[in-house]
């Protein structure tokens, strides 16, 4: 793609009328070589890459908001982030394309849609979906230990689904809140806890061991909720506590209670849901471009 | 696992005999870290971090013989490598979990096997197979791009199908060798080329576009030799030449002819075929640890 002179051409000259655009990103990336999302002093991150991109672009600099901030090593495919720009006078579908003309190989910009001038991408957000996925046994897999907790095994599913039980629902999380966050309500509503068994043979190992994956939907998520509840039904898994016991962990309202907060590098965002009238409605049909 | 102290048991003490131990190990890598196979000053390979491992593991410094050298950001799922040890006492399935526990996580040890002493990883391979594989239109993937050639599009299978048909059997392949090389012979016998449309959908993008695979499995390659039959092939899938073309390519013996050379990053071996009488009558049975 050879975008850098067209993006340019695509940015109004400077002293053009100043209104302002509003955007809605789709964006995936593998976390593996970011310090997460969030823009830090001297690591990279997702949210310093896009920004970067934007910048180059069309010579904008711009505050990219996202929808959350993934931490290090953890991955996204429907992460959504907001920002405005002056200058882009092209379609949204061309931003795309210039964007990942610069993006590195590990980031890429999957949609982009002219959204309301007020759309802002966390709070506006109505739900997401996570998945977590793990490995059980079976041999390292030089390909896939960037996006599996591998666990030595072995792991009875059936407990854990047992214990899945009481997770769903609209309910206080506290107990699967990170220590030291200080949010104004911690119940959210999970209105899905998939756990099930995947037979992809990643890149082909003989003995991959059980590959199984942890889908969670909720209508917000606190800080390292997603991670605490993996660690805590991984418990239940391994015999250590019994199915019964993750109804106490919530119960308790208290971090210390459950099982630890499994690894960042298992978890991907799948997707972030937002109503309808967040986009213009003169915007293209929702689609990937 | 915490094979530090185990595997140093394992080895024997310094005076001990010192009957040399002939082993067979099947190896599985991501080379996009890597600048390829063979051992190179002040550059990461995947010879030179197994040959660390081994002396890590057993305090004895040897040279490792893999089948063949992969390029740099070349893959593999089975490849394998020859060595001996004077100092391993205990079984080669300890050795295997000894390797792993000091090798990166992109590098995995599959299998380690007892071999017949003279076992030598190049001269007794009988047959390799390898997959290349493509993604034509499409995003950009986050994820699968350490792993496929992205093509723009669109590509005519059935052509490239039709033109595979000249490149099988046994025959004088020289004008898919790396210009350069001095090979004895450029005759290989090609047993297996094989087209497919996959259907994996990577990590989830909306607008994968197609990925595609060819595998070629002979008795030998020569140097670059898939990468050269992939971007020949790709010439005739893209209309720039007609599948009768590959034909005239093949009979001019001369690199110069064919299409460009397919970037290495797509390319994956697969598995190297050896004689069952390499193993040791006594070793444990073929499978993966």
């Amino acid at each position: 793609m050879s975008s850098a002179e067209t993006a340019t051409a695509d940015c109004k000259q400077a002293g053009a009328a100043a209104d302002s655009r509003t955007f809605k990103l789709t964006v995936a990336y593998d976390g593996t070589r970011y310090a997460g999302w969030q823009v830090q002093p001297k690591r990279e991150t997702i949210q310093a890459a896009l920004e970067r991109a934007i910048a180059q672009v069309c010579r904008e600099r711009v505050r990219v908001t996202g929808s959350g901030r993934t931490d290090s090593g953890v991955h996204a495919i429907g992460q959504v982030a907001s920002f405005s720009l002056t200058a882009w006078r092209a379609g949204a579908a061309d931003l795309t394309r210039a964007l990942n003309s610069k993006l590195p190989a590990d980031i890429s910009v999957r949609q982009t849609e002219d959204a309301v001038a007020d759309f802002h991408a966390i709070r506006d957000a109505i739900g997401k979906r996570y998945r977590y996925q793990l490995r059980v046994g079976g041999n390292r897999d030089a390909f896939d230990y960037r996006y599996r907790w591998h666990l030595a095994g072995p792991i009875d599913l059936d407990a854990m689904r047992q214990a899945a039980a009481a997770i769903r629902g609209r309910q206080d999380f506290a107990s699967f809140q990170a220590a030291g966050s200080d949010r104004k309500t911690t119940v959210r509503d999970i209105r899905d806890l998939v756990l099930s068994e995947q037979d992809g043979v990643g890149q082909g190992e003989e003995s991959p061991g059980r590959l199984l994956a942890i889908e969670v939907e909720a209508d917000g998520f606190l800080y390292n909720m997603v991670r605490n509840i993996v660690g805590t039904l991984v418990e239940v898994g391994r015999g250590k506590r019994s199915p019964d016991w993750v109804g106490e962990v919530i119960a308790a309202r208290d971090r210390r209670v459950g099982g630890p907060t499994a690894p960042g590098h298992g978890l991907c965002l799948l997707s972030v849901d937002y109503p309808p009238e967040v986009l213009l409605s003169s915007s293209e049909p929702s689609r990937c471009e």
